[in-house]
């Protein structure tokens, strides 16, 4: 057994946008395990437009990343040494946190994954992003039959389950998906009546008022910037928007100004962020709703596989430009040969 | 009786700045009653702040005034003929709308009213401005024992009823108006923990935060501007912003920037605009938790009386710049003596 673990740290508060130079690898050996404590072999890292948010020194639901620390990040890893009494070396487990080959984690922490389904599956579709798209759309967005919701990077891993629960609901359902095979992926796969490509459109207020011709009831947020500007307006009475995100404007050294609010009583909109892991019981819930429908393939999805935890960083930057295709996930290291 | 009616038209739009030459004072001969319908002569008339945005050509919940046409507004009034079987000459009814010494209504828009409370009190404290309080503190904010609640326009017809609901439910209770008198009463009347005058104070923001150590969970809005500005930076986790009106703002002729909504998933904000008219039953329930409050002085209110119905636009004028000191109401006429 390897006696050092490699880590992706943060090295410096970006300013601005982020770059590489953000990160460092660094190598440690691997600390003793205490009572009640699991070490897991990463197998998969998530990538998710939150961790750019933990860069920042800035209050928010969790804290930030401290400078020299690991970054922050969801994985499936392998048990290979256990001091906490249900977990034995072999298991997969969901639940050790960090961009690390290696990651001690008290064992309450965890849950085991069973086998049946793709292992990096549950940083995604049946994980946290899906459970997002789920508990958003049961707790405000609320879509109704005949209802137009549009969804922000439609082709991602909350949007792409948005756009599939939202059919299931009987909305109409217009995605925002930057790049030609992004849209025909939403479009013909995940079912969308329409999707817009934000890089094409030379105006896209003309381009969703086209795809909207009823205007827009709910509003599946995790873009921000022009996308925002363009679907405020076009709001109808009662509209919600959910806030998931504005990964747009997570760059941005200081925020933009936002909608001036009085549509909100002129239109009696409901504008409410939320935050996944405070719902908790929707992830058990989604976990048990989805993955039967992704067995017999009527829940759609797909990744990005990017290999190597040391190209983490890159991915991230990539994922916060919108340059990813797809649900990012890095494949850190392979199953035991026992388990393969 | 008389044939003449008096009318307070829309003369022009407000271009920015509503000018009392955007009024008229106009005289008709009143039309015979089609079946079903019944004449009042108005004793009241209510002034909102809601009918400064009537008066401009912007698409909202209800329709905008038309030039020309007489001012919308709810008045009480008392029954001078009929053609709709229960109501009979003298009964006094709320539901005539519009800023007329006399008003032809359909019977079905009219409720008749209860002796022992001022007839006024169904045109504030009772009506519209106090179901408004409640359903909106009932439906959004919903402060819970401990929390802090802001409240703009503190002394107001809405506002001071927010006031009261809020320390009933236990919350702390910090109040905005302008002037020092506002303040007194907003405190010892009404009974807020503080009362911000937002004319005297050269730094809203930190007078904020010494009379909200804790933060701000609820933020019941009605004037939008820099106390908006000063509000929203300050809300808790899980905050709520009450949106009911942005009385400050209704005379710009380009909305202002507003907040950057980046806030409302780093704290899971719910922001949330209503308009009580769409929670008709909300009416009813206020009045009758209400009128026994009222009854045995354990819910205060005050009012501020305008004489005649040409100075209703002059009086509308203050309620928008902030310089009335409480629920603003236009006596417009006496019941008939046979009444008093």
């Amino acid at each position: 057994m390897t006696t050092i673990r490699r880590s992706v740290i943060l090295h410096s508060r970006p300013q601005g946008a982020a770059t590489l130079d953000d990160f460092a690898v660094v190598e440690h050996g691997i600390p003793a395990l205490a009572e009640g404590e699991v070490l897991t072999r990463t197998l998969w890292l998530s990538i998710d437009p939150y961790m750019r948010g933990r860069m920042d020194d800035v209050p928010s639901y969790a804290p930030s990343v401290k400078l020299g620390e690991p970054m922050i990040g969801e994985t499936v890893g392998e048990v290979i040494a256990s001091r906490h009494a249900p977990f034995v070396a072999g298991q997969i487990v969901l639940g050790a946190r960090g961009w690390q080959s290696h990651i001690v984690s008290p064992g309450a922490a965890l849950t085991a994954l069973p086998d049946g389904v793709p292992y990096s599956t549950y940083l995604g579709v049946l994980g946290m992003p899906g459970a997002t798209a789920y508990a958003g759309l049961r707790d405000i967005g609320k879509p109704q039959p005949g209802e137009t919701l549009v969804v922000a990077a439609a082709s991602g891993a909350v949007g792409s389950v948005v756009v599939q629960l939202a059919k299931r609901a009987g909305a109409r359902v217009v995605g925002i998906a930057g790049g030609v095979e992004k849209g025909r992926y939403v479009r013909e796969v995940l079912g969308a009546d329409a999707c817009i490509d934000h890089r094409a459109v030379a105006d896209l207020p003309a381009a969703l008022r086209e795809a909207c011709p009823q205007g827009i009831d709910v509003y599946f947020e995790s873009v921000g910037g022009a996308v925002q500007r363009a679907v405020y307006p076009m709001l109808n009475d009662f509209g919600r928007m959910v806030m998931c995100g504005m990964v747009a404007e997570y760059d941005d050294a200081e925020p933009a100004p936002g909608p001036n609010l009085r549509a909100t009583f002129r239109k009696r909109l409901r504008i409410q962020g939320f935050i996944v892991h405070d719902r908790s019981e929707a992830i058990r819930e989604w976990r048990a709703f989805a993955a039967p429908l992704l067995a017999s393939d009527e829940l759609r999805y797909r990744e990005q596989v990017v290999e190597g935890l040391e190209n983490a960083p890159a991915a991230l930057l990539a994922l916060i430009g919108g340059s990813n295709e797809a649900k990012v996930v890095v494949r850190v290291a392979d199953p035991s040969p026992s388990r393969t």
